[in-house]
């Protein structure tokens, strides 16, 4: 059965999804994106990913396809077209189609384009696992808190990853504090059991999986610190993981090819991995989503 | 008559010319870009152009998607098609079409989207007029070298220029120092009578107008340095202009709203504008193109 795409007001075959050569997407990455998970046919985060999308569509000045209404009408219609139980949906919006011109066109309709996707159910024994991680340096630019669809320095350094073997890349910036993963946020516990995840600023982006874990971790009574952690902290932390809204909790065991604890996974990470599961499947995703950067 | 654009192998309508959706330049900003400029039929520049193209693909890992040969005959013959004698020709290069993945897909055949469009010819009297900057922090990624299609800063940094009712934006980095503008190179005379132009590194684009008018100089044995020039000497300069494939050498008569020099078109400006037209003519560009970092 092949699958079905949501484009600028029609549901096509994907083999047939076009959009013009013009989409200021196209030209100048002009345009935000989101992933919803899909967990047991439930999206999850909605309300956070429909508050963050806000967010980066303010940040750009770019205006809203349609209602918020209407618009996640047509995210369910393109999970429910394409049978997605266990997936994600992919939704892109840029400024639309205008004569190529740095500046904001007068007038432009923003384009929408919608996919979803099976994928394999949240299995916890796959994310317990453990992956390898490397360091690299942050290049980005400086709005990592909209999340634009302006990805190619993350797409390096996700290669980069792979060509080293390795799942994903923490980016370090200039003072050396690890700031995000390529497509995910970093987390770790200490030395001396702290755990950490950097705080929301311009920096990194606020990841919806990242702030239902926190919940989680506060609604258990854990305590946790959001602050900037070193390069040199998590080579000697005890433990590690990653979040977002495809790879949940997954757990890190190798960064920069040297163990991460006794390179299993952590007891706080195999932790917060069921209060995860148990939170989102409660609640459907974080609760507080107001604070982006 | 409706304009033509080359599209994957393809001469289209312009307006029936689309890429899909899972184009790796629409959702990851995944590609590089030319602009040629046209001038009295004749492709300006066309050796650093594509010296240049060379370079940012080689720095993505993009494969060419042919060889420089049909590529060439492909640039001219949408230049012929859409009966351009004086404009630009777009060129854009993306990594191609693959499932949606940060890393780079296994297997992949670069994409080619090339367009022309007719402009007035190049004018003497429009460009000495001179025109209002700003300036901004340059927020953008770490490799300005590549010429690559993430160019949302660029974007929001022209738009800034607009509504400030300025052309365009010089940006400077955290040394108070300026890069370049959104879409074109930054010049001043100082207040000494320096010829300056910030020396090129991955801090910003060498512009094949920029090579044009360095060797244009240097062939009217007139000196001039490249390095880097603060705000302030900015701030305080004679004169000062930009240079791109499509403003060619445009004088810049106030910035931040202070008239530069005695906020007409400065004697050195107007003199570079001539030698750069002669230059082009008769050399049909930059000789020397082999540094782009």
């Amino acid at each position: 059965m092949s699958r079905i795409a949501y484009v600028n007001g029609q549901y096509v075959p994907h083999s047939r999804a076009f959009v013009h050569i013009e989409d200021r997407g196209y030209q100048f990455a002009d345009g935000v994106y989101e992933v919803f998970a899909v967990h047991h046919g439930r999206l999850i985060g909605q309300q956070g990913h429909l508050d963050r999308l806000a967010h980066s569509l303010a940040a750009l000045q770019i205006d809203w396809p349609m209602g918020k209404r209407p618009f996640m009408v047509a995210v369910n219609e393109v999970v429910r077209r394409n049978h997605v139980t266990n997936g994600l949906v992919y939704i892109q919006i840029t400024r639309g189609v205008a004569r190529r011109d740095h500046g904001f066109p007068a007038q432009c309709e923003s384009a929408l384009v919608i996919t979803a996707r099976k994928m394999p159910a949240l299995h916890k024994p796959t994310l317990s696992k453990g992956i390898n991680i490397i360091t690299i340096p942050d290049i980005r630019w400086k709005r990592k808190d909209i999340k634009s669809i302006s990805l190619l320095p993350n797409c390096l350094g996700k290669q980069q990853a792979r060509e080293a073997g390795a799942f994903e890349a923490w980016m370090y910036n200039e003072q050396d504090e690890i700031t995000e993963g390529t497509s995910s946020n970093a987390w770790i516990v200490t030395a001396d059991g702290e755990l950490v995840t950097r705080d929301v600023s311009h920096s990194i982006l606020n990841g919806i999986t990242r702030l239902a874990v926190l919940e989680a971790a506060a609604a258990a009574g854990l305590t946790f610190s959001e602050r900037a952690f070193s390069r040199q902290e998590a080579a000697e932390a005890k433990e590690a993981f990653i979040t977002s809204s495809t790879s949940h909790v997954k757990a890190v065991t190798r960064i920069d090819d040297a163990p991460v604890g006794n390179g299993h996974i952590g007891e706080m990470t195999a932790r917060l991995l069921d209060l995860y599961v148990a939170y989102i499947e409660e609640k459907g995703g974080p609760v507080k989503t107001d604070r982006w950067s």
